[in-house]
């Protein structure tokens, strides 16, 4: 059994090293987040599962309720509502999110304390940084599902994230996504192998060339 | 006298040092600017007195002039109307600007030149970086208060800005605000301690756990 | 004969290493490109002949296509209409490109393997950073006039770009702009050595101080 | 049969009325699109089943084959990548569907011959105007989940839109949001005369007076 | 006394009547509040004194507390933070302040139930339309300054808007802004009579015609 | 030759009845303008000739010293850089140009005094409504090539627009353009008639049905 868990946080760490363009490219080509949710730091990769949390605008108490539902290999997916005028999120949250294990988090809103983030090494996919103030009074909702970067996103659902955007799989599709990223992955290197030999990727595509 | 000058350089070097975030929520949670005013260097970390200059946008004769009211420990602070289609500061306005001592510049325009901004190690907060040319013919106003970021600043008060963002402190409110920044800090080094022990943050904060 | 083309290739190099800002106040200050197009490496400085190509949102066919079109010292010039929600641009073109020996990509839309891209070194400016599927049907137009970034690029028009932006150059202008950069930094080394010696900038510049 | 089919015409007219506001409130505060889709005529009230098809950015082809998958009391729900610089949708369409009975288009994109279109009193929901051609080569797909103003929208859902806005009611929910819409426009009336007579909205809504 | 106070509400009636472009003009050429806020109708002019309120994103409490501390003759100045995707106000508040004689909204935020305030006549300033819901659990604060369109409104200001915008007007300023703005009109209408003369606006303005 | 030049004005004056969307599809899809720029009034419909001015941001001399270029049926075209926070262009001006017989006038910034523009009767193309005040002091430039909504329009450029948006057409092609637009008109009510008779949109543009 936990032979297998293991083997499942194997797998989904494959996925990030594959990266959130080719497992979207070999995952079907669908849900892929808004873009506007980059990594603080452009050398990010991850993959976790998310445990989602709906909030109010400005308002982190749940934030900190969310945190005790996650532990080791989760990424904390925080819905709250595309808010960038608030800093719900910061480096006494990044520690207490380590300390529990977690693999990162997505928020579309802002974050406070962005160089500690960084240098803590904890993966953070953001709408931005602000400083502002927020509440601490706001029900919340945890892991229900909940609209971020324009995906809808359950809980136990697998995010794959760099600096190219992050990905959304679905559980079942774990083995999938890896198995077809990896044969992406390949045809790619052999792609690249032939660019070497001088072939076009005209012709590596089988597209073809309206000049003739 | 020379030595209370000295004493508030220091005391506002220690405001950059705790960090806009912390001196942010230590003092009273007001006046934070714009997330949008970025540095151009991450890394950077700077306090200082505002001299401010209001302009037409797209016209730079008078921050050549403002300049010569600046001095060491001073930020200059250009209210140019948000405007970002022109770069009415460059690498010779930041030679100028370190050769008088200037703690660094807060923008709510452009720049230009900004790879050698940032090696000169100028600090620089900006909306963002255009080389468009700008006029040299529209005057200004000196020192007078500007609306900067969204916040009204008076020439005099003090900002404090890193890769969060900037805040404005009043300058009757340095030595609360350092104290009380000091406070925080010293609150949330506890805080971490306690996370390490396994401490949850609800706990730390006195929130209630709505789970329960 | 050959000896001209190197020798046109190095004034283009030398062009770049005096920096789109140079190069864009020196030459009559016009052709800025809007500078949302950023490189995705901010240490990028490159000039190149533009090879345009006009495409229709998210389909890449013609890209590679173009890519056939262009050798060493050609920039790539995408008018993909400004869609920055899909990523039409990934690491095997920008291998292909490389094999080719171009100059570098410059695309009003978005690309994705960004951090490849900045690993291999090639120079690529561009609004945004997707992971968004391309489709591979829609014919588009090979060297044919273009507008990006607010600027109609012909196919040999001249780009300079750095993390500061880009500017157009015409090809007949090319010995001008380059005589006329080289003046300005001369120029603007003068003003340096000035400043250091405690000159104003309003004295270098010939500009009248308004509060005397 | 006939009789019910009436029926749910009718059903779905009575939310048309209530308004897209009441209905939110009343059907779980839930599924409001993206408010920057917008009616071009500001008068217009309007409720349909969702017929929906998934297109690439700027190609038509499949809005003129999705037409004849609809009919009367049918919505076109366009889901076209959120892109503007194209008008896939102008007064020829609008005829079509008038013909067919359509009840009106929801289009996360931009239609031309607005003023036509207005005059025409058909409802459409669009997020702007465009005169830029579209091609009609990409293949789309018709009745698939779409996701439209930040909504997944599943053919047959109903969306209730008016100058507020639009939101969406699942098919099952179409009786329970008819009786709470119109509890709620009960309640929100006897809120009328009791503000009428002097109350405050505060001892409407049983919320505390701070100021006591 | 009585007497004068009637008087007061004539005069901010006659710098409605006058108009925000013309008062902005007349009055310092300051104040003007961003014109993202705009009036429902665009038939809007009102002029009234502020009543502030200063709330959290997404939370209307403290607008139905704030109602009851405002009567005839005054605004209703909303601080919501710039919050669009949500509808803190809508008809029933709408009556509610009509019943209380208020002038007007002015909200940095969004409504619902935007036809049916147009049809009450009720002048609502605002950034958007939104049904999406509220909290009504967040203290906010009555009659503070707060920022509004980046301007700082006290309570008691008086602010004049219509479909160009809004301006804010210092209370001891309404004499020298109605004398000053009817000396412009006065002023405007004879540069009318002289245009329809055939004189051309840089003679009216004495403008210098750099053709000759 | 009087003659020619009453037909020729007749002709553009054909052009804006046959509408901007028409005539940009019949005069080769190309030159449509950002249509950011919108009419004061909906119902406006306009063609002229274009006289040019750029300015700089926020300053508008130079449209004075323009309209004494402009006569009856031109159309100011003017390049303010796009620039919405201040108003440039009101009342007095628009009696100006009135008086001159001007046909109307685009501007890529904002305008102030909007209602009384529009119950005027003049035809304004603008980004935006603003009351902040210009400067009269920075020279600019009298029909040279400017860039507005994205395209370069030469002096004596024919301007087409109304609530669709703008496009250009080149003086040398009226002709060409408005006897294609004539074609497309008659084209457009052969489709409606075919329509009207239960044909599909399909068949009337000899698209393939997919479904088959």
């Amino acid at each position: 059994m936990n032979d297998t868990v293991t083997s499942a946080d194997e797998r989904i760490a494959q996925l990030a090293a594959l990266g959130a363009a080719t497992v979207y490219e070999a995952n079907g080509q669908r849900d892929a987040l808004d873009p506007a949710l980059k990594p603080l730091d452009p050398e990010t990769r991850v993959a976790g599962r998310a445990v989602t949390v709906s909030l109010e605008p400005a308002d982190n108490w749940f934030i900190h309720v969310a945190l005790l539902e996650a532990g080791p290999g989760d990424l904390l997916v925080v819905d709250i509502k595309g808010y960038v005028d608030a800093g719900p999120w910061g480096d006494v949250l990044t520690l207490a999110a380590q300390q529990r294990g977690l693999a990162g988090l997505v928020i579309d809103g802002a974050v406070r304390d962005s160089r500690q983030i960084v240098e803590a090494g904890f993966p953070v996919f953001t709408r931005g940084v602000c400083i502002r103030k927020t509440s601490k009074i706001q029900p919340g909702k945890i892991n229900v599902p909940v609209t971020v970067g324009g995906v809808v996103i359950h809980p136990g659902d697998i995010l794959v994230g760099d600096a190219d955007g992050l990905v959304r799989v679905l559980p079942d599709d774990i083995d999938s996504a890896l198995a077809s990223s990896r044969a992406r992955e390949e045809k790619e290197e052999a792609m690249r192998r032939r660019i070497l030999n001088g072939e076009s990727t005209l012709d590596l595509l089988g597209l073809s060339d309206p000049r003739q």
